[in-house]
């Protein structure tokens, strides 16, 4: 399949920053690049994805295995891709979603256990293997994004929850440095512990740098 | 893994007459077998499965496409086995369950038109290889399938929507017909078209002697 457009993905651990780096960014793009870009993330509007996005959030949900929560994430996935990102694409919008494929290679293949090539299988079939043009990660020490995380909250003791939390944020960091490493062409590296504006202004450039050798 | 039980499932076409040869076998096989029987069909009394199948059941949600269904039926497939057979089996029990991966191959796989190595795929993500024992498959034609379902419903005339329904079903029958063929040591053909007696009857005889060789 041909698109038009062009698939933007940001990727990166809780407490990289995404949601600010996303929230400055966009009018920026808009600005050089007009009405021609979409934000997005899973659901994205797409009401059966809502739904789906619900129980694998219920915290009553225990019981969920976790090969069924990496299931319901692909699926999740694909109804969002058909509902709302490729019909972007084919009226030729840049299209940059928070979070994809690369998120459940990195929480539900590697840092849950089931394995990066077992969980990106599934996923290839939720997606046909439509991959992103070029995808920004934003890396961060788990340390430090967890403190972000954490900023603003009560004063309490490091426990044994924040130690098993710390470990698999620090597996979610190694797998996202393992894709990066294995997809230079699509994925970009960016040092999420810098200023927000450095952060912001980084992306923006390889942004429009990209689409300049593009369209 | 190595399971202690045994795992027995009954698959065919929407009219075949699954749901009444298993009301009928079931009693005379606790019979023969004692206690150690259990009979199930997903959602199969898992709350998450459960609330999956409402999601894909739901007949407003026409937009869902067929690739999310296909992902919905093995993450409800998958907890599904989690809650209730592994564990069966793990008690020494006989699971005969009434439905399973065979049913995504032959309706979303070949029917839908997925593809039945891709829907494949996914499944084996679901079951981790996880395979029936042995299965009974309920063989009948399409057209007498589909009288046994309208059968008892108001007289009306064959329309467009009907003609759909009978090629899709001819599908179906291609596919379990396709699957038998391959997996002659698995899979045991039984003629449905037979009076329910006879079927019952077979299907009994044949659990008998599958057991008789295992136990």
């Amino acid at each position: 399949m041909k698109l038009k457009g062009i698939f933007i993905t940001i990727e990166g651990p809780d407490g990289a920053g995404k949601t600010s780096v996303i929230k400055e960014l966009l009018p920026k793009l808009e600005q050089t690049l007009g009405e021609r870009i979409v934000s997005t993330r899973e659901p994205g509007g797409s009401r059966i994805a809502e739904k789906i996005r619900e129980l694998i959030l219920d915290p009553e949900h225990t019981e969920m295995d976790i090969r069924t929560e990496a299931l319901l994430y692909a699926a999740g996935r694909r109804q969002h891709l058909m509902e709302k990102i490729l019909p972007a694409l084919d009226r030729g919008e840049i299209v940059l979603c928070d979070r994809f494929v690369d998120s459940s290679l990195a929480y539900q293949g590697h840092a849950r256990g089931i394995g990066m090539e077992e969980v990106a299988s599934i996923n290839r079939f939720a997606t046909n293997d439509i991959e992103p043009d070029f995808t920004l990660y934003l890396d961060i020490e788990a340390s430090v994004g967890l403190e972000r995380i954490h900023k603003g909250k009560a004063d309490r003791q490091f426990d044994r929850l924040d130690q098993e939390k710390l470990e698999f944020h620090e597996k979610v960091r190694e797998a996202y440095l393992k894709l990066a490493d294995e997809h230079t062409e699509r994925i970009t590296l960016i040092d999420a512990a810098q200023e927000l504006d450095e952060v912001v202004d980084e992306c923006y450039k390889i942004i429009v740098e990209k689409l300049k050798n593009r369209v």
